[in-house]
């Protein structure tokens, strides 16, 4: 999500010291860790924080003010189970490795140009950084109101040994789970949600 | 497609002796070999072997009045490189043993309710076969106008070692390419076509 500059949000990021993480370094993670990629504002994974105190919520975002808008919603929210790496997605793989749960890719950037494929966040370089972040039994949700980019990530990932557990072409929503308001626009509109829902293949013993 | 018994029917695929394969056993191929499993009436299969005289179709169904009107289309286009079989989609592999190059599956009946997805032909069972029946660097071309077919599909896929050439949520009609009148009615009636494109992942080095 691209945006104007304002003028708060640097001190606001530099002062805040509970929720983003300064270091790319290895992180200490608990027993089960949801990671969202592209977390925007934060509306999905705060709320999915605040759901459930027991999982580990990391937010990756390099925009600052998305990071600043997520970290208010912590602060409001005084939650404890989440934190916010303000970092170019490339990079992930330097703060996990083997020990993720739950990768979450929700509404990302489709990058449309065909001359910009490499940046899509389904793109295969970075399923490549995925496999080594997740854990063995890792798994990846994808939601996306775009076309090309749901059957691009379908192309992408059936190079990769991940299988669908899930997959739609219409998401219905359920009761109480959280969305953005990208994602309630969207569904607003009349737009369908493509989802797809895969798990690591490790033994090939998936069926 | 059920239809109703029709007297002709019998007498004339009994005294057909070109096209008509009647022996439960391998078959001869040439260099290149598209299978084509639920042909239908043969819209397709004809007009594909009209258009490449050089490849060996082979059309597989198991109701016999279309078999008989394929077997008609064939007279009629006085074709010397189709054959038909007339069995059941599971003994497929009692044919064919890693020598097709590519698998065509079209329209094929969605088998719409939870207790018949083992009847689809993309349900595991038969991608194991399919699996035995292609050569190393076969192909699977996948059409359909059914959305829960088609995600079905790609999950059932998703455990296999087949990769996606291509993918497509409404597959564009290209000029000149030979089209069943069911899926010229779907195409007027403004459906979408789901269309899917595998190639089988020997290697692991697909990309």
């Amino acid at each position: 999500m691209r945006m104007r500059k304002k003028k708060w949000v640097t001190p606001f990021l530099e002062n805040e010291n509970k929720y983003i993480i300064k270091k790319r370094q290895p992180l200490e993670l608990g027993p089960k860790t949801v990671l969202e990629i592209g977390m925007g504002m934060g509306d999905f994974i705060t709320q999915s924080a605040k759901n459930n105190p027991k999982i580990d919520y990391i937010g990756f975002e390099k925009v600052d003010l998305c990071v600043a808008h997520a970290v208010l919603k912590a602060q409001e929210l005084e939650l404890d189970n989440l934190r916010i790496i303000m970092d170019d997605a490339k990079n992930v793989d330097e703060y996990f490795d083997h020990n993720v749960d739950t990768l979450v890719l929700l509404f990302s950037d489709p990058w449309p140009k065909k001359r910009q494929y490499k940046r899509r966040l389904t793109y295969r370089d970075f399923i490549q950084k995925y496999e080594k972040i997740l854990k063995d039994e890792g798994e990846i949700v994808f939601k996306s109101d775009n076309r090309q980019l749901f059957e691009f990530t379908l192309k992408e990932f059936s190079h990769f040994d991940f299988y669908l557990l899930d997959l739609s072409l219409d998401l219905e929503l359920e009761e109480n789970s959280p969305i953005s308001n990208y994602e309630k626009r969207f569904r607003e509109m009349g737009n369908p949600i493509y989802y797809a829902h895969f798990k690591k293949r490790v033994d090939k013993k998936t069926i």
